[in-house]
């Protein structure tokens, strides 16, 4: 293992001072339409902010949650997973429920487990999945409108599954990062090259319900780049579009250019649906 | 056929003066959250007030609508039948697509026919098709806060079913009429007798969805009375807790007194799905 960095050693001197600690892991359902993002930010409301300040009001301590990485503006999460530690010897089940009762309903902690102290949420994230919605039908529910992409046109779906399929692999995949790459999302033994843009996709797939009338991209893999997944969408969207053709994708990876690729797809389409340790 | 009452009066005066009018009938989706129920009320926003709104602004023309019943505070409706008359000649694609655009996303016109100039939205329903949705599991996700009842506690389902079967038929129902049973909501064969409290059901059913957790109260009928569906899910939950036997809910009716029902479900968990005629 490596070096874990600032929180394994707070962790290490509380733990000296004599306090008995538990690392607890929690999974996070989110809206993210009401707020800035995951990650705390000054004056703007953010989904790490309101669960450290719901879990420093039951447990009484002030709390520092480590996420399995960040999420945009708007964009949700079915299973975001964190992980804090805290000498607050409440039930796992009672806290689940008072921290529930202090959160907006937009956050709910859907589970919560003792896992051992080097346990990261960040660092020893294996892989995470991601699915973004398009609905395809020509008028939107209100139900739906705040967890879908309504895009209401034409899309030839198996040139989209073509090109999903030419993603698979280990890929610099600088063409479909955002601009300014500082906000990057990657597991630590990653990272540890922090100018690298090489990512390992292990799963990428166009599935279509025609019940509902919503095309489905799904992704996994090892870390993503900052607004990677939604621009991987915003070109899957050009294909289907037929504006490129499904091994253009292999030729825009290998370009390195972010010009290449199609635009950045809506963030209210796109969930973090899992994380895997 | 009786005699239609103002709108028809006011059709018939307008077609005289020359125009060619279309009765054109809507289907509508809305998110009732945001709203003070269907009703145009002074001084709050509705769903009525909102479309006769938009519509107004794509024909150019000062429109009323005639919404097949009203729908409370809070309650949705997957498929809510409105009619409105119009000199407007705008092809009926073009006019879904134009109101829409002008329509804020939670409420959404999802069909527009024309139909006969006799046709009256609430006049002529034949039955309207409620469904109600309690969530069971311990946490609510994010994405559902809106559109359920949240109730994590044990319900005895096959007793709410047995409760559920017992309501099918004729009823006095003023044991599950809201206590003000002004805001009347039957057709106009049962209104005749304004004070009538009988109630035609048709189908009434509890369903259970186990992976979703949700537990569905459908129920068919010729009218509702203001509350009775909230009303009649209340008293279900009553017997779903043991409070009350599936047999206590004919002794309810019998005894047309409210204090006896249970009381009334929230608005969030209710969804009109489909008005037929």
């Amino acid at each position: 293992m490596t070096p874990k960095g600032a929180a394994s050693h707070d962790r290490a001197s509380d733990a000296a001072a004599g306090a008995s600690f538990r690392n607890i892991r929690i999974i996070v359902a989110y809206d993210g339409t009401g707020f800035h993002g995951w990650q705390r930010q000054p004056l703007v409301p953010t989904v790490q902010a309101c669960l450290e300040e719901a879990i420093a009001h039951v447990t009484g301590e002030p709390v520092k949650l480590f996420g399995s990485g960040r999420t945009d503006a708007g964009v949700h999460a079915l299973s975001q997973v964190a992980n804090l530690t805290s000498s607050c010897p409440i039930p796992l089940p009672n806290f689940i429920k008072a921290v529930n009762n202090v959160l907006p309903p937009d956050v709910r902690v859907r589970e919560a487990c003792e896992v051992p102290l080097s346990f990261h949420a960040r660092y020893d994230v294996r892989s995470k999945t991601y699915r973004y919605r398009i609905l395809q039908s020509e008028v939107c529910l209100p139900f739906l409108r705040r967890y879908v992409w309504h895009y209401p046109y034409a899309l030839d779906r198996r040139q989209m599954a073509a090109a999903a399929r030419r993603l698979i692999g280990t890929h610099d995949f600088t063409s479909f990062a955002a601009s300014s790459a500082s906000e990057d999302d990657g597991p630590e033994h990653e990272k540890a090259n922090s100018a690298s843009m090489t990512r390992t996709v292990f799963y990428s797939k166009v599935l279509w319900s025609a019940k509902t009338q919503i095309l489905i991209y799904e992704v996994r893999g090892a870390g993503f780049l900052h607004h990677m997944v939604r621009n991987l969408m915003g070109t899957l969207v050009e294909v289907g579009r037929g504006k490129l053709q499904a091994d253009d994708v292999i030729r825009i990876l290998k370009a390195r250019d972010r010009s290449l690729a199609g635009p950045t797809a809506p963030a209210q389409g796109l969930c973090l649906t899992r994380v895997e340790y």
